[in-house]
């Protein structure tokens, strides 16, 4: 028996995830798909062998077939689709973030857990094989007590200044991941953050109101203290490395490479670059993801990303825009009342 | 339009390529299968959707729908069922060795050939990611003349001692893998062998008249000289790495690991193992081999390892028996003539 | 011609300097050496045949074939025979930290000036191999403009809480010279510091009102911002790594090792910890510092670490306290004026 | 008390020594030096602080004050110059080869016996740091039994043609150190040899009469093969590497190099080629090496390296050079008797 799926928004993580359901995850199934763009979601149809199309997700949604839709539109529609499907009794896995509104968020969390499906919310590099090795060893205690986090998150290149406008700014639509990483791998909630930011990738990123580099200090409930490095633009590609220190050790977890072949020249010994951007470095977490979210739903156990994780890591962006914006430690205490 | 398949043999590699067709390749399709445990068929045309099924080989060539066949059956049935595919104008992908005997060999090569149909053999390594950069880096130039090759192949256990009296031994069943590489990374034939072995993993493979470990020296018609070492047993797991060395310089290719973790702790720095066996290590290979085949066969474009690929590697391993057993340098000219 | 040396203080560093000199350094010669312990400063005469031996600092200073002091001393007498030997006209090199005070460190270097003399401060990790080859190559432009700039530096076992009282704490007696590498690598002023620490290894720390863990963001003049990570405690080793990321790249620095085995072993693959502590990690630096210093006096040319960078590594540390006691970052230039 | 050294011959490794016993090997002083050209031998002299100098290697044998004498003048000198010590009662240590006679190594042998001196055989690679740890490894029983021994040795450039001549080729001035490093690692006597060579990097050489490409293949009486690959001309480096392959593991020795930075750049992640030739790779092991023989000395203690271990690295270089000439396996037997 396969999880019958219903994809909203055929961009460009729809498309991965339609892709990933379609060849790497054989629980699930695309039975639907929407995209406000028609010919989008046909061509996917066509390509997977999808047997309903349409431009509009309620279609989706109130489709008979469909058991679990995946949103993967825009931001700003994710909260009133999750609230939709819920009521249509429909489970759901939803893109990050939820909303930018930290009350959005609540509500749709409400109505998920008053009509009792699961929503899981794509935090995908929780999956990523390098990084749940970290996790699980952490959790076994083979570090004792964390005490120092370090995260590195580079992009290979900055989006277009008038996307930050839109997307919340760098804190909420690239670092939020890294604020989900962090509250994974030390398995505590974060209570306060400090940021440094600048603008050195780009100057129209500034002028848009955002920044393209930062160093952000994160404290944590079980007294660890991290750190997380961003820059919008590593010239030699994505850089997606992080350690964990503690009293009884330490470990790291290191990019991913195309191959692993290393040239020995006379002017030195080469080697590959990172796998360039998410599509490639975390193709197996994204197919992981789906596979634990059909796991969750079919087996009825609890989705390992649900939505106060996906509140949280909102919470954490919005404390970090006001440390840049006071020049202060922000407690999320302060944001959360 | 997808290439249909017929799969014949439907046991431990049958299986990898059925998973990988049906999962991995989109451009190919399984349309039957056959076994001669029929119930093993059946439940891998269950779980992949497999229309046709059958406990006979010709049912599978005969089949209307298939274009192009898959042996995957014991060695000794190879060759039969290559004269017959190419008889019924079949395209036919050949699991390694063609057969144990050369004469056998140019027999089917040349029932191929008369027929026009593809015929390619099962060296997967060659769409390793690691030796595949190793190999368009020498093609390119970049380590100048190749002088010195070294192949290390060591599999992580044994198999039964009965197993190497029908396998043809160490030398046809696993280095045949490192012969076909050798020729593949240098881009050169080899024209002569030499063989130093042992029993040292199990004497039982000794009673039955095999080796398990050995030092193969291999003299190329360029002029490069080269060294493959085997053992049948590394607690570690499955060594699979080379390197070339030339003029220019040097480029190597590592194992692969399930994940990049490091742990530092009181009592030194750990790292995970290579991935364990060729499943796990040669998945994406497996994906790439049957890539390439439907390639070939679709556009009407020469396979990338073909029947006189699988033939030189016989031959070498032959050579390398005779090596062993009269204590001296075996010019494969010896063998082929 | 050797430049003669006096040593002043033979406890754990002073007799560091004196090997080094006597064994590593054929441009320089020890002449005397003085230690409140006669007896320990007697010893080392003997096992390096130095000539002169005394309990006083002054003898040293004021002996006639001594050229150049080394000043090993506890910290609250380093300006004071700093002053002292400037007037005697002799060179000096000056362990860190030159004082715990601004002001008399001024006064020290206002001296030093009066007198013409050469005053070296020994931050000896700038020559570590390493670290220098980054420093290098950030001078050659191969990162472009430094964006981030981040430091691991991490002891292998605190220091007794009461040695926390009288060095100024982890900040001056161990981050200082992490202050000192950040100005270094980056080439540019630390111009504001934030401080997130804890007490995570030993509260008896916490006790004696200093901290054992901590997070220190960095911002420098040319805009980019920088991370340093403290622990006094690593279980694995001394812990000394740093990168830096600009807009055309990054350059990175390891840990050093005993010897690079790699052990693979059924259980994984193993290798050796770093060196342990800095008497080995640093041994090659401590050399090519006071070759360093050598050379500068000889052929008279600046110091590579002079009076200034004594007197910022001891602002930056100030400014760190700082930050932990208010919670908030704090400009360097609050402390320096 | 410092062991008393009289060095004969200043040429190359005689510098070598002469630097490393006057700055690195507290145990050692230099009393006499002799070199045919007096003038070198003065230069040192002055250099080191090196009383006595002649140009006649008797006067340093029979300096009063020498209780040792280094042998670093040409091979053709070696065997002789060990019997005038051994006579005048003096201890010995002697560059590789002692001669290329296994005759004349014998009768070198009966009269060092026969004096009741020491003779030390100057395979310095022996105390290199990683390959003494992969011995150390290997002799705690961490591999199991050994299995398979791979050594990489590669020199950065080969010598004159003219070099050859007078070396005894280049398994007798080059694969010697590798023959040694094979039985050392191994812990067991050779007793076969197969190699397969080429002329690959200088024709000149060819000319000659000898090779500058191998792999070498060895026999161990202890059941275990190894292989040996060479190379006159890496390149990248001086290229020198190990791995022994057991039944319970695998160990490994990678090069040497001057940093440890790497460098991320939009081309490829770049790193430093390896030391460059034996001065900087092995300049711990020369000092190591001085020390051991120095300790054998004082204390009265076998020596690590003895004239056995010299008889039989030539031994089995001239059973390499028969199996190139007669193209087959030789027996280390053959030779000996």
């Amino acid at each position: 028996m396969k999880l019958k799926f219903g994809v909203i928004g055929a961009g460009r993580i729809g498309k991965v995830h339609i892709a990933t359901l379609a060849q790497s995850v054989p629980e699930a199934e695309v039975v639907a798909v929407a995209d406000v763009n028609r010919t989008v979601a046909e061509e996917l149809a066509a390509k997977y062998n999808i047997p309903f199309v349409s431009e509009n997700h309620s279609d989706i949604i109130n489709h008979k077939d469909v058991e679990a839709v995946a949103i993967c539109s825009p931001t700003d529609t994710h909260a009133a689709y999750i609230v939709e499907a819920a009521r249509a009794g429909k489970h759901i896995f939803c893109e990050k973030p939820v909303d930018l509104s930290l009350e959005v968020i609540r509500q749709s969390i409400d109505e998920v857990e008053k009509a009792g499906v699961k929503l899981m919310v794509g935090f995908n590099r929780r999956f990523d094989p390098n990084f749940k090795k970290v996790r699980d060893m952490v959790a076994e205690g083979r570090i004792g007590d964390p005490h120092i986090l370090k995260i590195t998150s580079r992009d290979p290149s900055p989006p277009p200044a008038q996307y930050v406008a839109v997307s919340g700014g760098m804190f909420l639509d690239m670092t939020i991941h890294d604020f989900d990483m962090a509250r994974y791998i030390v398995g505590s909630e974060v209570t306060e953050v400090y940021v440094k930011s600048a603008v050195l990738v780009d100057p129209a990123i500034g002028a848009a109101g955002d920044v393209d580099t930062a160093i952000i200090t994160l404290t944590f409930a079980n007294g660890a203290i991290g750190v997380i490095d961003n820059s919008r633009k590593a010239v030699y590609g994505y850089d997606q490395r992080l350690e964990i220190f503690g009293s009884k050790g330490m470990v790291s977890a290191d990019n991913n490479f195309p191959d692993n072949h290393r040239y020995f020249a006379a002017d030195g010994i080469h080697g590959a670059l990172p796998l360039n951007f998410f599509m490639d470095r975390y193709l197996e977490a994204y197919s992981n993801e789906l596979k634990a979210f059909c796991d969750a739903v079919v087996n009825n156990r609890p989705v390992p990303v649900g939505g106060p994780d996906g509140l949280m890591s909102v919470a954490i962006g919005l404390a970090a825009k006001k440390s840049v914006s006071e020049s202060r430690p922000v407690r999320i205490g302060e944001i959360l009342s």
